[in-house]
């Protein structure tokens, strides 16, 4: 049986091209002892494999050049020399960009029974979702009535971070870009606040404007201004959940950091990064708690979808455009 | 009875200079009941100041124009109308910037009994000693064997700091610009880097000569160059205790921060500011900890001393100078 699957060519400085990515097909070995094939469904592009494009190792070991990328897909079980695995069956696994994927049983997971859509194991109910809540509350300790400030808040990981955060009745203000992710955040019962033709003091006084009493949490996802404006409306004692810098993963060489790191002393406050994989142990006690809320509707969910297996690398190069309002998916 | 004081005569932008000092000599009023005089024997000059003389309210209100400033200092009561002080007790006070103090007795404190010198009280058993315990113990969390990074690393906090950790089991490097000051760090087992003369990547390489395998905590007192090196040089799960940011206390407007804040989040560092006054209810669980240590010659404490309350503002003025080693005091 044939897999096509996407490799890179090389490992890029500064903003990627789509002629990085280069579309393969080859034929599989025999299916080993142990050992699965599936056929993909929906692919997952997240920023953080940006970071696996670079040759070195950050957090994670990056991509190896003509080999297939990797990534979370959502497939169904065609063929199984596993014992745990058996033909029909819906699995979530790492062998993304690719379309039949064939990897030991060992490495995948079935879908957990909940009643949504099976796409939402790679948003609402997979990595950024654990993502969000894990940096709510178990980095920045968000408590009730917190008010919290989310960046990237339309995105993937903050489109989950505003809602949980609502949910535990403090003001809850996001940044975006778009017109049609601040119409999401508002209909939501979000605040609402662009960063664009704003400068770091333009954004500090439309956050001002939308919290006058501060933030308790931010929900870092972006970096740059948006950082330099969230240190600025920082109450004593805030807490910074640092999952993410989108804004500087295409530089070619570091940019300057904000100017006023110092209120991280002036606030007493905390920042920390966070990584989700050292988490992922507290994913039963995520799904318990925010599967039923997907399930019954009370968190919206929303979806950019690319279509076809040959428009995965568009869909990830549109992350860093801002492209997605939600998750951005490939369904094949 | 008269009493001589330091006032400033407005709010300075940039560096301060001596001029914005005044010594004025004013009749104390009629000793109210409840109230004590005392002689100061010895004032403390801190870095910390510097953000009282902003017109701002920062973590402290500002100093007011035209009237007496405020800080440690360490003296004797000679008058007293409240039942807990008697004349000859030494005590510890906030009414520093003066020779005679006059002021309410619930705002003395005498000083404990424990055998070193009174000004010990202002330095090493003072706030300087209990801000370095409390920033490596209750906010970087140190653990017996931690690597520890101190950046001005020969100041009164940090000159403790470095002994502190170093008694815990782990490399200790500490920053500082003098040879006189790296002598000190190198004589007490300190591995001593320079930061002059040296940008952010040479200093990081210089940190990374001293301590291949990295820091669990980083100690800042300094920011600039000296954060930037270190985010370069963290362990995964470093934690940093930001307890000031001298290099940037006269700056007229901010100057851009670190590039490389993104290594918090592929280290999972954690960054935390905090201030002394927050902790003080630990003050005797540190004193009684740390004062045995100081007694007996297990830490050592270094001292620069100017003489003569007209010096006061010289004194304040040089440890942005990095004129210090240890704790810069003035003796009256």
């Amino acid at each position: 049986m044939q897999s096509r699957y996407f490799t890179i060519n090389g490992f890029p400085q500064g903003t990627p091209g789509r002629e990085l990515f280069e579309l393969h097909e080859a034929e599989l070995p025999a299916l080993a002892e142990g050992e699965v094939r599936i056929r993909n469904t929906w692919l997952s592009v997240d920023p953080y494999m940006r970071g696996r494009m670079s040759g070195v190792t950050t957090y994670i070991a990056p991509f190896t050049i003509g080999e297939p990328l990797e990534g979370a897909a959502v497939g169904e079980v065609i063929e199984s020399r596993h014992a745990r695995l058996a033909v029909g069956d819906k699995v979530r696994h790492m062998a993304g960009w690719r379309d039949i994927a064939q990897l030991p049983g060992e490495e995948v997971e079935p879908l957990p029974g909940i009643e949504v859509p099976e796409q939402a194991y790679l948003g609402v109910l997979g990595m950024p979702g654990m993502t969000a809540w894990t940096g709510l509350n178990r980095i920045a300790e968000m408590k009730d009535g917190d008010n919290v400030l989310v960046s990237g808040a339309a995105g993937a990981v903050g489109s989950l971070a505003v809602q949980l955060a609502k949910a535990r009745g403090g003001t809850v203000v996001g940044i975006a870009g778009s017109a049609e992710k601040l119409e999401w955040l508002e209909s939501h019962g979000i605040k609402a606040v662009s960063y664009r033709d704003r400068d770091a003091a333009q954004l500090t006084e439309a956050l001002q404007g939308a919290c006058p009493e501060g933030f308790d949490v931010y929900y870092e996802n972006v970096g740059g201004t948006c950082l330099e404006a969230a240190l600025n409306t920082l109450k004593v004692g805030a807490r910074i959940a640092v999952c993410g810098m989108i804004a500087r993963y295409n530089e070619e060489s570091a940019s300057a950091g904000p100017g006023n790191l110092a209120m991280i002393l002036i606030r007493r406050a905390r920042m920390q990064g966070f990584i989700i994989f050292d988490h992922w142990n507290d994913y039963p006690r995520f799904l318990e708690e925010v599967g039923p809320l997907v399930a019954n509707g009370e968190i919206d969910y929303t979806e950019t979808i690319e279509e076809g297996l040959e428009h995965t690398p568009d869909a990830f190069l549109s992350l860093f455009k801002g492209a997605n309002t939600g998750k951005m998916l490939v369904r094949l």
